[in-house]
């Protein structure tokens, strides 16, 4: 059977992600596994709940675990503490009550996992949960880490908290429902876990292109394992995200501002991110420490993958004032990861307005 | 000058409880000592806000710090994920904007620093904070062990987390301004601690019941001190709340399930919790582990108080069929905290039903 299975190392808080196809099967092992677990509260969005609830409420009731499932509105628009407080009345009306020996499951793609992860958070002062991410963005970047949170109007992101999983659940067969855009969206990441780290993922997504937008089982089930295990590295070193984990918000300060921008629905996050690794790459040109080739090279793969490099009538003042209000921006100063080379980053706490605008309206026209 | 400083130890997270008069004043030098502060928001519930706001504000302008003063209304009806929402409309509203360097500071009685924990616990996944507690019952319990938590109308602090202070200042001139009812409330948890670990603590309370009453500042910082410094090594032995931190639940199963069973604003917490502590003795002396003499030696002291030792026409059954939603009762097992000694204590979860509608049945008449 092809399955792969990557250590998170923290230590107490150590966990294993397990990829594969038909993986959603074995969950029910996976909750029994935990021990002392009292019953098993599957939280997902409306959509995946419809495509593939009902099999993991099948698995873990052959385990005999008594298990309940809750819904909230899929969306990213949903991910916020209204709907997270219509979560906690579902949770808490659940006969019989849970209680700490209760587990969450996440069930869904980035939102589900975060607003899933921060109802484990926060029930009971913390429950024990395993995520089972059904988009690329997901599996790539959710499942490692421990981050939860809920948006706020001023923000994403801005409410939430560090709790790490007690597993990880990959079934790389869900991807095949996946929206062509969300599977690009999460390419994205997967083309920045390159950028940072290791060059010869960019090689591997070059060649393999085809299998992985077709979503071929081995090839996704090989190629998730890598970016998992780039993650997993950089987290094992960083936890609570005051260092080297910085380093995975490689196009994320301008991506995001654009994303705040266009507003919630006009871009995905991985297209934002596409066009923010554009905008930092333009910087660290500018700056002597990336080669124009190599830049040239990152714009090629995310053309080939269907990411946009360019996006006219930004407006860079506005873009400067939302990054002001970005989590990681420190006492008005704005830090920026850029790339020495391709797999090698660094954390630049230089950035003036000036340079920003320069990448911004860089992105009026196809690098290529 | 009178002043006591008592360190919670646990490892990295460790922090100090600073006692004693005039203790708000020194909260800018606080403040500054945390290093690294971009800004602080002092978070208060209105009625300490209007007593003490201005003395906190002064004092971390002093020290060159922006400050900023957010209110809610004073109760625990409002400590909900409501009024916790609006807390973080008014925190992201502040400008310039809150960063991973700004510091929360709770200034209030157990309703606030709940509430004000919860947030500093989850906006921007977690920033440092201080705890200015300003009733009895914040100084002795909620000060020492990072719970923050909001109510849910399924039960009180069903949501929040561990979210350890970075220190706590302890200003007993504050119990002046705190009306009589809500001291006798902390003496509630005062007594507890004699019971569970310290029974000096109860003779320390016996011999200087006049001095306590009045808010004697020297008797005052010694008190709370003892205090803290046993619940202080009791979260030290376990900081998650899953062994010997129970202890701390003595008088509070039966106390917290007679709280909602007469609902919201009907009894004191330290009121709901003395007359459980009269009901656990009553169990314990039934099960003939504590003599009576003990039970009623811890009667005499609550009474002298001035705390409820009984309560008439409490439904047992009602009771009953509440402490099976405790927080604690997991598997649909009451477990509770009985004395053996004074001083010793240990979790049973051998509770019947029929053994708690006993002691319910005993709080009808005062057992003195």
């Amino acid at each position: 059977m092809i399955e792969k299975t990557i250590t998170v190392e923290l230590g107490p808080r150590s966990y294993d992600v397990s990829i594969g196809p038909g993986m959603l099967s074995q969950a029910g092992r996976a909750v029994a596994d935990l021990g002392n677990v009292s019953q098993a509260v599957v939280i997902s969005d409306s959509t995946v709940a419809a495509l593939y609830g009902q099999k993991l409420f099948d698995s873990i009731k052959t385990a005999d675990i008594p298990v309940t499932l809750i819904n909230f509105p899929a969306g990213e628009e949903n991910k916020n503490l209204s709907v997270f407080s219509t979560l906690m009345d579902k949770i808490f009306a659940i006969t019989p009550a849970i209680d700490r020996n209760s587990v969450v499951i996440a069930l869904g793609g980035g939102v589900a996992g975060d607003m899933a992860g921060f109802v484990a958070a926060t029930a009971l002062r913390g429950l024990r949960w395993l995520q089972c991410p059904t988009s690329l963005l997901g599996d790539v970047d959710a499942s490692v880490g421990g981050k939860t949170a809920v948006d706020h109007a001023a923000g994403k992101n801005l409410i939430g908290s560090f709790h790490q999983p007690s597993g990880v659940l990959i079934d790389v067969d869900t991807l095949r429902t996946l929206p062509e855009r969300e599977l690009k969206s999460g390419l994205a990441e997967c083309v920045k876990h390159g950028v940072i780290r290791d060059v010869s993922l960019l090689d591997f997504i070059a060649d393999n292109t085809g299998q992985i937008l077709a979503c071929d089982p081995a090839v996704m089930t090989d190629f998730i394992a890598r970016n998992v295990a780039i993650k997993a590295g950089v987290v094992t070193d960083d936890e609570q995200e005051s260092g080297v984990r910085a380093h995975l918000n490689f196009g994320h300060t301008i991506g995001h501002a654009i994303e705040s921008y266009l507003g919630l629905g006009k871009i995905t996050h991985g297209e934002a991110v596409s066009l923010g690794m554009i905008a930092a790459n333009q910087m660290s040109v500018a700056r002597g420490m990336l080669a124009a080739d190599d830049a040239k090279r990152v714009a090629d793969l995310l053309d080939m993958l269907g990411l946009p490099i360019a996006w006219p009538g930004l407006d860079a003042d506005k873009i400067w004032a939302i990054m002001q209000h970005d989590k990681k921006t420190v006492g008005g100063q704005v830090r920026m990861v850029l790339a020495q080379n391709l797999g090698e980053v660094a954390i630049y706490d230089d950035i003036s307005q000036d340079a920003v605008a320069a990448a911004v309206a860089s992105l009026e026209t196809s690098p290529l």
